[in-house]
């Protein structure tokens, strides 16, 4: 009875899919096993020939090279690349261990700008904190000669939205420890997986602060730190042995490449990403998808019919070492209007939410876009305000147009500035989804004759 | 409709998990959240205080002394040490890049016993072999001055099968290469994982043959070589740097307990793991949870009344490095008879089969075994002969009883021999349900008077 309850229920459960088959037709949404082979061929084309490609050396200057090439040769007009300085960091030996009776080795990398040990390295007493609140709570001085711990309960959340608040033991940790005398500072990577490898990332020193050393343990190495302190009552002692090097004023550059549009008068649509990657993974998800995603886009609209428009793509350089390239370009450029701004940073997981800064106040456009997007899982959010990813500084300085497609970042922090950002934790059927959601936003604001921001008083 | 069919069918579903909560009554098999206090304590605590432990090194001797004395303070009694010879090998500094116009560092790590490269390394061109049988068909004198490169395509299953077949690239390997005139000799690791973590492990030189610079590759690393090569006309160069050391004769040993049985004079039931671990990881599957396993069983047992039979735990020494302490223990002790051997060393996965080399010779204890390993979800395989775990020579070498309750290995093999081997992969509840049916199991065993192996004539 049951049983027969559950196949009747299945059956007509299964009914409208079959029916229904054509619903996967291309006006409907992405097909199954949908896969872009030109958004793919960018990306492990770049992750492949070049590899890593920190900011400000010969790696990065080569995937630009290999990025310039690659776009003349899919079509692209105006391909430029826009030298800047930046000061230059080179990660040197990183190695650490608890010493005493517990004696063993730990996985740790240097944050990024973080200082150099001696030549003999380190070692001091560890004092922990939990959080970078408790950190801050500690009094003046009550460091001194030690080595700082920092641990983070980052969760891993499908908007991302932890990392910024728990991103904090890792940008400002390292300062606050340094000005309480610590010699030294470690913190739990800013992640959400359990692997052996930690999270690098740029840290920041405040005005007049010597930078110390300081370094991310992967997270089983955090746990064994904070089981380690938790099981001795005399201090866990740690050795340290980081050498990275600052190198002075390098070069970096942006790379732009354009779609003309037939109206060159109307200022163009902006699709950015960054170039340059972390030195220990091949910058797959962070962030040669973002660049497959935003390039690809300029020509998958470019196939429908010369858009309206002009289509600029900049490939910001130095993005990691703090913004650098993104600065750069909106210093270059701020003279010259940009329509809106679209950035692909974070993966290449499926996009559900679009947000803009224009849905109060140009609610035509966000409609015709919201019936773009929504086809392919994507909810048009009129209540969220797009803020445009870090390379579109020039688009916040003019206080233009922006689209923020958000992308499913569930499991972005568990590679995220790891040696594990590889070619294969992409998935092709989800960065070919991006690539046709973009291609449906674009084609919209890129055929917009008027304001994008619009002129609509904002609903109360 | 369809709604309120689902509703009743879901009901329908609900109603049988509700009324028969007290099947999770402890006869009937494990409750949810089980957690064995004693096994977590002892994996947790050698892996925290202890963490790597290399065969032949004092942190093997440190770990030594710590289970000593754990399974003195548990109760244990004839607590031995049993030191061996074994040949020391030592890591040292391993790196490697592609050179040439794809520049780029890559993932890798020594294989046990690997030769050394030069200080300044070796830098060649890299000959490619999709397994070990197209390596074995390259012609002699053909890899002269090469590196060569031997892949795989090890699939993760249940019962761990791939390992053997799969395994030769990294046993025998590098051997096959270096009598073809290889200088140096990589594999993709074997693996089930993408992550950018390569497993090390041992491996074996034929008589006369000088041992070369071996190493894994992680498997996205092996990935981007084969990229590399299939995108170059010209062949891909390759710089490795290995600094391993054999050591000449080092100590290891076996270390012994026992819970003494009501009649010393019937052989003893051994319980076997391996207390030793690869250098990277802190050896949590492998195989401190094996030890977990098999010491807190004893316990187990002996809770429930003094058994009939010792119960005699070996924690082996230099299991890794080529199966030392086995040997050794077998040469010692192969005049005194074991009733029956099991050992654990395949992580913490759960058992979900139970075989024998004696259900056919002994079907009335097979029947109870079977009875007693039932509600825990173990299928007892009548037709499975087991073989016994790599720890179990002495068994063998008597050609005595063995029991292999076999685990769950699917995502084993992901971990494996990598620094990615840690406490937090062990899942307490598995490990808990590990604890029960071997002490299901050991209760029988324990308590049998007459012989294990049996005496019936096999079945046809």
């Amino acid at each position: 009875m049951h049983k027969s309850l559950l196949a009747l229920a299945a059956l007509s459960l299964a009914l409208p899919a079959t029916a229904d088959a054509q619903r996967y037709d291309a006006r409907f949404g992405l097909p199954p096993g949908a896969h872009d082979e030109i958004a793919w061929d960018f990306l492990e084309g770049l992750t492949t020939e070049i590899g890593p490609r920190l900011a400000g050396t010969p790696d990065e200057a080569r995937a630009r090279a290999w990025a310039i090439e690659w776009l003349r040769a899919r079509g692209f007009v105006n391909v430029r690349d826009e030298p800047f300085p930046m000061p230059g960091w080179q990660r040197g030996e990183e190695r650490a261990r608890i010493v005493g009776d517990n004696a063993q080795p730990v996985v740790l990398t240097a944050l990024g700008y973080s200082g150099a040990t001696p030549p003999e390295g380190i070692t001091a007493e560890v004092v922990a904190f939990a959080s970078i609140e408790d950190l801050r709570a500690a009094p003046a001085g009550s460091l001194t000669g030690k080595i700082a711990y920092v641990g983070n309960a980052m969760t891993a959340t499908q908007d991302g939205s932890h990392y910024g608040y728990f991103g904090s033991p890792r940008r400002q940790g390292p300062g606050v420890a340094a000005q309480k005398g610590a010699i030294g500072y470690v913190i739990r990577s800013i992640g959400t997986d359990n692997d052996r490898m930690p999270h690098t990332g740029s840290t920041t020193w405040p005005e007049g602060v010597t930078p110390i050393p300081a370094a991310a343990l992967s997270s089983p190495d955090a746990d064994q730190l904070e089981r380690l302190i938790a099981r001795n009552d005399a201090p866990v002692r740690m050795e340290i042995l980081l050498t990275p090097r600052m190198l002075g004023e390098v070069m970096s550059g942006n790379v732009t490449a354009e779609i003309t549009g037939r109206d060159p008068s109307l200022p163009p649509v902006l699709l950015a990403c960054h170039l340059d990657s972390w030195d220990q993974g091949t910058g797959a998800i962070d962030d040669a998808s973002g660049c497959a995603i935003a390039a690809t886009t300029a020509l998958r609209v470019a196939e429908q019919g010369r858009p309206l428009r002009t289509i600029r793509v900049l490939f910001a350089g130095a993005e990691e070492n703090g913004l650098w390239g993104s600065a750069a370009y909106s210093a270059a450029h701020i003279d010259e209007p940009i329509a809106v701004g679209i950035e692909s940073d974070f993966g290449a997981g499926r996009i559900w939410r679009m947000d803009t800064n224009f849905a109060q106040t140009n609610p035509d456009l966000f409609a015709r876009l919201s019936r773009a997007v929504a086809r392919y899982g994507v909810l048009p959010a009129a209540n969220q305000v797009a803020g445009g990813g870090a390379d579109l500084n020039i688009v916040r300085d003019q206080g233009g147009a922006l689209v923020d497609l958000q992308q499913d970042g569930l499991r972005y922090f568990d590679l995220h500035h790891t040696a594990n950002d590889t070619l294969d934790k992409v998935d092709p059927a989800d960065m070919a989804q991006n690539v046709a959601v973009w291609t449906a936003v674009v084609q919209v604001l890129a055929n917009e004759a008027g304001s994008i921001l619009g002129t609509a008083t904002p609903a109360e």
